[in-house]
């Protein structure tokens, strides 16, 4: 009997890279397993998961820019539970696709060109994904690869809503709101489609250390907080979303900031960790009594309801709302506490629903309904791969 | 019969100053003149409206630094009309009062020290008013000066919507949402506890050149579009409202702009002028019909309602929304625009009063009314010198 084929999916972020690893059933894809490699703890750490069960190995490979060793490692490791000559392509998590792609594609050396030429829209994300996609180029080079890009889901909004009111030579250079987690809101508006059908106008909240919000109307992307780069929007773990403008020229021009200063303040020491001066993990605010804490959480569910009302001006109306990522789908605390401040909307919390993050967490009684769906970028990577593999 | 007692008012912008002149009777203050000095005019043009008679005068006075020649000779202008040796007080707008000044004051010499140590805050409005506080205290020493500030009407905010979500040192040393257009929206509260009283949460839409929105809740100021800086918020004629961060990181990094030039793009070459490439007045782009001016007005109107949005939940529902200042006032398009997006929330327009600038604009209707109402500025300046006068 042959073996099944199988797809890896790379999601590269600044501290990890998830690897997905899925069977190619019957056109579908389907995941058998997970690894993590962590680029934090020295040795590098390697965690397999396959079935239900977890393996922890530290890698000897040290991580060299090209990534060569770590990668030939962890597909040694790979092999000795997946059959990794049945891997037909490898698909890539890419944060900016720009305005060419609007699309998941396949990676000949034009595409990777072209990804690494978006980089000055992206400077700290895009690098990630360009080392993996270039060294499995070089390590495997007959294998497949492909792209998914985190801006392509929402290449449906209007040039409107992506619009800055900054001169027009500027936007149309490229300085226009792009919207991210489109990965994530793909797989969203998926499960919406089956599950909210009668619901057209949803927004999305994709609520992890990375944070922002999608206005989906019957699926399709109308607006997105996070704009340009991924600052914008709501507040984050380490990232400020929106602030005022004057606020930059005031830490450069009056307190003599250089721009790299301004990009590490506002990368890594804004958001719920710069407001509460504890934390970014929204779980261990959730159990510090501190007034700080406390006021970090209130401003963080301030401003997404705030702008779950500008997304509704978006989309005229809202129908329901959808929280996922790792704080959407698992801490009731802050779904409540989002919700309680558009109860004026129509929308009761169902508090019992809502501590088992029930799929809905909303009273019968409400106009507009609130849900908990998990999502899974991954899955929606390896997914593009296959299309592409079969095209 | 002795004279009656005079008030002047100094509204210094960054082009004009507007001078009004009050008769002060019963305890209260009556505009009877009104003067511009424009100081985009060479020389400088000085217009006095007395009834409903207009007089035109080029000033002889060049604009020094110190003002003291203009000043000398709009004060001889002003005395042909109007009593000067009358005058009991000069009352000025001045832009921002910092977390001091949380209502208007009386200028001695340290209050004038203290509005020039925030001038860090609003480097390019804060001069204008001091440079006419500081040439008045010269030339008439022993005239009463006061200040009326247009960050205090927002004092009333809690400290968690004037907070940015930066570290906690950065707002507790004044990088926070101070809010702005104060007086305009003080006055309009006087006119919402007349005339809406029945409509506790309103938003209010002051637009102008520059343009902002705030939240009323029962008169009081529960948020501001505006927040540290004039160049929060909506698009503006020239400037752009709300803009991702990482926009102006790129400009600096990637695009090598100095924070000088960063300054100058916001503040004059952004708004409606970038987005359309024709005219930063609305009047102008209405009458325009390339899809460049098309785009700027659409753009500004749906940033308006989007704000909105987000002000309702700020404001936990929405009751009625007034419009007011130049664009406001006068522009029956741009209030319908912004309406009409605001539709699904229960708001129809009344065009024929909205054509007419009526002061109810929503159809009977409507659940959440509309309404104009003209703004004065200069009259709560010259109401809050008076009460410093009298105490």
């Amino acid at each position: 009997m042959p073996s099944t084929d199988l797809l890896l999916t790379f999601n590269a972020g600044s501290s990890t890279v998830k690897i997905g690893i899925f069977a190619i059933e019957n056109a579908k894809v389907r995941r058998i397993g997970k690894g993590v490699i962590d680029f934090r703890s020295e040795p590098l750490a390697f965690s397999l998961t396959e079935d239900s069960q977890t393996f922890e190995t530290p890698l000897k490979a040290e991580p060299t820019d090209d990534l060569h060793a770590v990668i030939d490692e962890t597909f040694k490791l790979l092999s000795e539970h997946f059959d990794i000559d049945a891997v037909r392509a490898a698909g890539h998590r890419v944060v900016h696709g720009g305005d060419d792609f609007i699309e998941a594609t396949a990676l000949d050396i034009a595409a990777i060109e072209a990804i690494g030429a978006l980089t000055p829209l992206a400077p700290l994300h895009q690098p990630q994904a360009l080392r993996f996609i270039r060294a499995l180029k070089h390590l495997r080079p007959h294998l497949a690869q492909t792209a998914s890009f985190d801006t392509a889901f929402h290449a449906t909004q209007t040039d409107l809503v992506r619009r800055f009111a900054i001169p027009r030579a500027l936007h149309d250079e490229g300085i226009k709101r792009y919207g991210f987690h489109g990965l994530s809101y793909k797989f969203i508006a998926g499960e919406v489609s089956r599950r909210l059908s009668n619901k057209p106008k949803i927004v999305a909240a994709h609520l992890g250390s990375g944070a922002s919000l999608c206005a989906l109307e019957k699926g399709v992307s109308r607006d997105c907080s996070m704009g340009f780069s991924t600052l914008d929007g709501i507040p984050m773990a380490t990232r400020p979303g929106w602030l005022d403008p004057g606020v930059i020229l005031h830490l450069l021009q009056q307190k003599k900031q250089s721009a790299d200063q301004v990009e590490d303040l506002l990368y890594h020491r804004s958001g719920l960790l710069g407001v509460s001066g504890i934390n970014a993990d929204t779980r261990d605010l959730l159990e510090d009594s501190r007034a700080e804490a406390q006021e970090a959480l209130e401003l963080f569910t301030l401003r997404i309801a705030g702008e779950i009302g500008r997304m509704s001006v978006t989309l005229g109306g809202l129908d329901a709302i959808v929280f996922t990522a790792g704080i959407g789908e698992h801490q009731p605390q802050i779904r409540a506490a989002v919700l309680q401040r558009l109860s004026w909307l129509g929308l009761a919390v169902d508090e019992k629903a809502n501590a088992a993050n029930g799929f809905t967490i909303t009273t019968p009684a409400s106009r507009i309904t609130a849900h908990v769906i998990a999502t899974d970028e991954e899955q929606i990577i390896a997914q593009e791969a296959l299309s592409i593999l079969r095209a």
